[in-house]
């Protein structure tokens, strides 16, 4: 009975809103070089496959449509997370014993403790340039408004103002354009691509990190509506790829240390202590930090790699405190924990009847941030279709800072704001059209850094700030930051979206003390949750957001009221939108994993997900024919089965391996010093391994043979056909796989599952409505 | 060349010092019902099994030595976390649909909600029956020692002191010795089995959070050198699964709610809220929570699960300081965010010199951490051997509550220590032998609860302790901890491990001042250097304890010093021996999984690790044998193979499957009702099956046949002979499996992996030497 129910199963299960949306999308079938395929099939015997598999070719090359979030880029490949454990391997490690083992543990703190240290220094670098440039920057406009407004001659510092704003930005957004656009925006999506096992070509250079470090301080010197936050992580995360390899491709140096590193496990971990490093000095965060790359890229929690993703948070903190300190001429007191520094909150506290306001917030933040990434997503969709030579880039990145000064200095010319001095003294008071011994309070939060301005909205007294000042200054900012992130400019979104969620925040407290004139309301700390409220409607971060803010703003009390705002912020943002980050990602169509498998898919099989079919190798197989495969695939690994006709799996080699062995020239007719073939033959070429192209391989070595055993993973992790897509899902997700083969019911391998087959399986919701969609892959992308 | 090569490998890989300890612990080979087990595996028809095998049958039962570290227990199961994703769980996921999906999350939220509060309560009335209890005890002994050291009676106050000491332990010692062993200790290494996938029995029952709350209150009271921060870790867990499951075995009463929570899976999750709801509640530190209940428990990092665990914590912060704040006069004030408030460190610094300082105070925190593991461990053998009828471990408990009020009399009595009453004013100062205005300084240590000592010594001004009073504390206190961790009563090492630290950290203080007159010393800080790096050294947390400690102290900028005293503690403890929780685990010999395969067990492979012969059931089996295969045998998971003789695999089916399959009576030949047999019935037994021997299942039942493949795991994970032992470890680690059924090359089972075949496999390490070691699994422990 229970048999022919099988298939009942399988045609009932799939809900007919799940239905609609799994079969509306299927692409459509178009096969790019099946000849060449098949020949190679017919050529290894490799044609027994399911007879019920249902799609052939999942690559399409359909015209994708701009701005699509339904599509899957070919172009993207996983890291080899997975430990080829091959016998080059397991003969070193008999080589080498613990010894090794425990000289490699040391080497690995050594370098925790190197990237904590030099991130931080490199924070220092930007904090200090953008600090002293800044100054001179707003004392010199500061001194022309008020030296000018007399003369009625207002044009001069708004010609003055433009000019500061577009010569940085100009600089910058041509290293940006010309030099590096990878270094373009915060880095953040990027960093989490890498650390979720997506290879994202160049994001972990040096020379990606140069654009980056200068870029940053462009833009934030020439005024744009950005922060320093988010390149911070990506330079830790360059700064840590970096120095665990212990060489530069860019320089061509090689410093012999640290060989065992090179490999994308070892990479991988350290690019997470990185980019922990990075949120550590960026907010003064350890812990954030941590959990920062706990919540973007883990997908095994490692007690060990926690551990010292730690230490390099708190040596990153640490140093640039010590430095910082230094510079602000109170050395060793320590009280620059990190380069966002907002003030320490520790006076206040909360009443219970303050939480139902702060959840209401927590949803406004969520509304304001869904609009928020809409606006960006069209802006950035506008720019993929029409922004496309580089000038123009650099061109709408000088607009972009020209409108910047304009609305400043119109919201300073129109609006009417002045306070007494003293109240809130700035460095630079201006006073344009106030009477003697008052200051322009809009002109305060304009002739500053972005950071100096959330602090101002965090700590000003009350009455600083006026509803109206307020009110033009969330809606101008608002459209700026939507408007500046993803310029060709490095910088990030944090800082902006503070300072909008700040400004309203200040406006609810406006308001409740109008409705309940005889309460005290605290401006500063509605500020703090608007500001939380904003960035989480925006970004959907959760447990780190939260642990970030309360380290930078130095109140662990103050947890129950963040968490409440930020689950608002998350839920109701969800509701209409995916967060900026995942939907950058999504536009660009990296195949990113999420956390769990979408529901409702354990009625997806691995036969009909699987790519097939597959094209592998024997044991001992001909050089020729793995030239051929080499030059006309574009497969990073093949499963290598037994000699005879079944094609029982066997083990799993990858692209670059094959490429090694044929580079080094390990044949069976012509190589017999085995002493000499190790695994660090394989580590030398890594990351940058030659194309087939580039390897000379005569006539007559193609006729040799090579014996793939010693060098393939002999026990790869595989799944039956019947196999459910969850059961697969947490395979990859949970060992960081790269390919997983799928084999029949005889251990013959009849299909291929990589990244792209899982991740095109999406769940989204929309208005309250769930359902999983299957992604287009393609190769327009 | 390579293929002959492959026995070279595996019979050269293993160094001299490895193959050692590889095979002198081998386990005799004594079979137990290996009749019936060929029996059965006649019928099944299931023996082709590889040549290759080495080792047949991994139970001894040869006699254990008590105290060996190197035994595991044949009796612990492990949880079943892997889904099983039968048609019955396909079914119901189409029939229930999205809505089902989003409810169950709602509820899981409200869930979490209600574990943070309950927790939150619970310890507030352990907090506050502790306060009440002790401020009588406490008032009343210092008025009568002072009333009675004029008359030269101190006999007097000597035997009241005693009295008071031995009631609250008796009582406690009973509940723990009579109705609930399992309540005894801290609860942490029991909850950390829990959390790592091995079911505890007993270990969250509503029995066992009655006595370990009574329990704590009577040990505190008592005045054992013990506190109440481990067991509150403990009763979260015990909250979060008694709430989650909507039902209590206890009390036969179920509220028929949440009924689809009652699963190993879902219990699982959300004891890890409970636990990091107890560490917030115990030391107000919710960040803490988390992290600890993600370095105990978590193998696959799961961020919305952290997210829920975040807010359980918090919540459980919030509760705890609304009820606390409101029980001492202040409500809304919300200053009591933990129950263990060292009092905020919020003014001092540290200077780069002090550093190394720390350095080297963490380093004997480690040494001193070691010696008090290695003591317990003495004691802890010494009870098991001699120790074992309940009334003993009562009156040991008695012994231990008496010897404490004499230790603290003694060091009164004969040490002189006089202060002038007003430098710290606690709350019944106790004069003694002091001259009038002034009082006794180790009385005020001595007669106030733990925790309270230990603010006194973070806190205290400098001079308050000279050192003799301080070196007697430290060498009284450091043993009676040791000896009262393990009695018969409820309490954590904690509070006491901290106030041997603070003692010593001190003491520390003090010699640097010696050293060093002119240098300002604050003493405070060393204290709180000295308890980080003892209880470092004697639990080896890493960045929970950090950040526990952190959040405690209200000081975030202090991560540095205490990262480097717990990284020199922890270096230097493993140095000597393991954690004592992780002592306490392997003594119990429970199979823990460690969070990385041990290194240099590539070579060891499937066909050796696995048991085998393995018993199978076919697809569509007869009854009869199912009872029988179920009588004589205790495994938990049967693969299922086909109806063929190859036994190619075809799924895996549980023990408490075919239990509840057996009692429902889901014959072929008798239930054709299919639309009732759904997931839900399976569901409802759960977590306390019938055992075989109570189903009556008449003779002609046992002629029928029934079909698993509906309720069995139909595709589960599965691994090749060949594979080696980490790639099988990591599986198991990440993935939560229970049972891992090894395949030949044409997927028939020839045997299977459990945990404890992994976890036998263990590192040791031992004063700076390392080496793979191969315990022994005996049922006698």
């Amino acid at each position: 009975m229970q048999d022919s129910g099988d298939s009942t199963y399988v045609s009932n299960h799939t809900s007919d809103a799940v239905r609609a949306t799994r079969f509306t999308n299927l692409p459509s079938i178009s096969v790019e070089s099946d000849e060449d395929l098949h020949a190679i099939i017919t050529t290894t015997d490799n044609s027994n496959l399911l007879s019920s598999v249902r799609r052939r070719v999942q690559i399409s090359t359909e015209k994708v449509q701009t701005g699509s979030l339904n599509v899957l880029s070919a172009k993207y490949e996983s890291l080899d997370y997975d430990t080829c454990e091959n016998h080059l391997l397991l003969d070193e490690e008999r080589k080498k014993g613990y010894k090794f083992i425990v000289q490699k543990n040391i080497a690995r703190w050594f370098t925790f403790l190197l990237i904590g240290m030099i991130t931080a220094l490199i924070a220092c670098v930007i904090d200090i340039s953008i600090e002293e440039l800044s100054t001179i920057k707003y004392a010199s406009l500061s001194k022309s408004v008020d030296k000018y407004v007399t003369q009625g001659r207002l044009h001069i510092p708004y010609a003055l103002w433009t000019l500061y704003n577009v010569i940085p930005v100009l600089i910058g957004s041509i290293l940006v354009a010309y030099v590096e656009p990878i270094a373009a925006g915060s880095g953040i999506p990027q960093v989490k691509c890498y650390l979720n096992g997506v290879k994202i070509p160049r994001v972990v250079r040096i020379k990606t990190l140069f654009v980056k470090s200068v870029g940053v301080i462009c833009s934030v010197v020439g005024g744009l509506a950005g922060g320093k936050e988010g390149p911070m992580i990506h330079s830790g995360a360059v700064v840590a790829a970096g120095i665990s390899q212990g060489k530069s491709s860019t320089f061509k140096k090689d410093f012999n240390i640290f060989r065992y590193f090179r490999e994308d496990h070892e990479k991988r971990d350290f690019v997470s202590g990185g980019a922990a490093a990075g949120v550590s000095a960026a907010f003064g965060a350890p812990v954030g930090g941590v959990l920062f790359s706990l919540e973007e890229g883990t997908s095994f929690w490692n007690q060990s790699l926690t551990w010292k993703t730690f230490f390099a948070s708190v040596v990153s903190t640490f140093t640039l405190n010590i430095v910082l300190s230094a510079y602000h001429g109170v050395p060793g007191n320590l009280s620059y924990p990190g380069l966002l520094n907002l003030g320490k909150f520790e006076s206040f506290s909360y009443e219970i009847y303050e939480l139902p306001i702060f959840l209401v917030m927590g949803a406004m933040g969520g509304l304001f941030g869904a609009l928020w990434n809409h606006i960006n997503y069209k802006i950035t969709v506008f720019r993929m279709r029409y922004i496309r030579p580089r000038w123009m880039k650099v061109f709408e990145a000088c607009i972009v800072a020209t409108m910047t000064a304009t609305a400043g200095f119109l919201m300073m010319f129109l609006i009417d704001n002045c306070k007494s001095s003293g109240v809130n003294p700035t460095k630079y008071p201006t006073q344009l059209y106030c009477p003697d011994g008052q200051y322009n309070a809009l002109a305060s939060i304009w002739f500053q850094t972005p950071e100096a301005s959330v602090r101002s909205l965090f700590h000003d007294p009350p009455d600083t700030h006026n509803a109206l000042s307020l009110t033009a200054f969330v809606i101008t900012y608002f459209f700026l930051a939507a408007w500046t992130f993803g310029l060709a400019s490095s910088n990030g979104l944090f800082i902006p979206t503070l300072l909008t969620g700040a400004a309203w925040g200040r406006l609810v407290s406006i308001g409740m003390h109008y409705v309940f004139p005889q309460t005290l309301v605290f401006p500063g700390k509605y500020a703090l949750i608007g500001a939380a409220a904003q960035l989480g409607g925006v970004v959907r971060m959760t447990i780190s957001l939260t642990v970030i803010i309360m380290e930078t703003t130095g109140n662990i009390t103050f947890a129950l009221p963040l968490i409440i705002t930020l689950i608002a912020a998350k839920w109701t943002g969800d509701f209409f939108n995916e967060g900026i980050y995942d939907t950058l990602i999504q536009l660009s169509g990296v195949p990113l994993l999420p956390w769990e498998p979408p529901p409702l898919v354990h009625n997806i099989y691995a036969s009909e997900v699987m790519s097939h079919p597959v094209v592998t190798l024997k044991c001992v197989e001909n050089v020729g024919h793995i030239v051929e495969l080499l030059r006309l695939t574009t497969y990073n690994g093949f499963p290598v089965t037994e000699v005879t006709t079944y094609g029982r799996i066997r083990g799993l080699i990858l692209r670059s391996q094959l490429i090694v062995i044929l580079q080094k020239k390990i044949f069976n007719e012509t190589s017999d010093d085995w002493e000499n073939i190790t695994a660090s033959l394989f580590r030398n070429e890594y990351p940058r391994y030659p194309t087939i192209e580039q390897l000379s391989i005569s006539e007559e070595e193609k006729t040799y043979s090579v014996d793939l055993r010693p060098f393939m993973n002999p026990s790869p992790y595989t799944v039956l056909h019947s196999s459910s897509l969850p059961r697969m899902f947490r395979l990859f997700r949970a060992l960081g796989l790269r390919h997983l083969p799928i084999v029949n019911d005889s251990n013959e391998v009849i299909g291929m599952v990589t990244r792209k087959d899982l991740a095109r399986y999406r769940v989204w919701r929309h208005q309250g409505r769930m359902g999983v969609e299957e992604l287009l892959i393609s190769k327009e992308l």
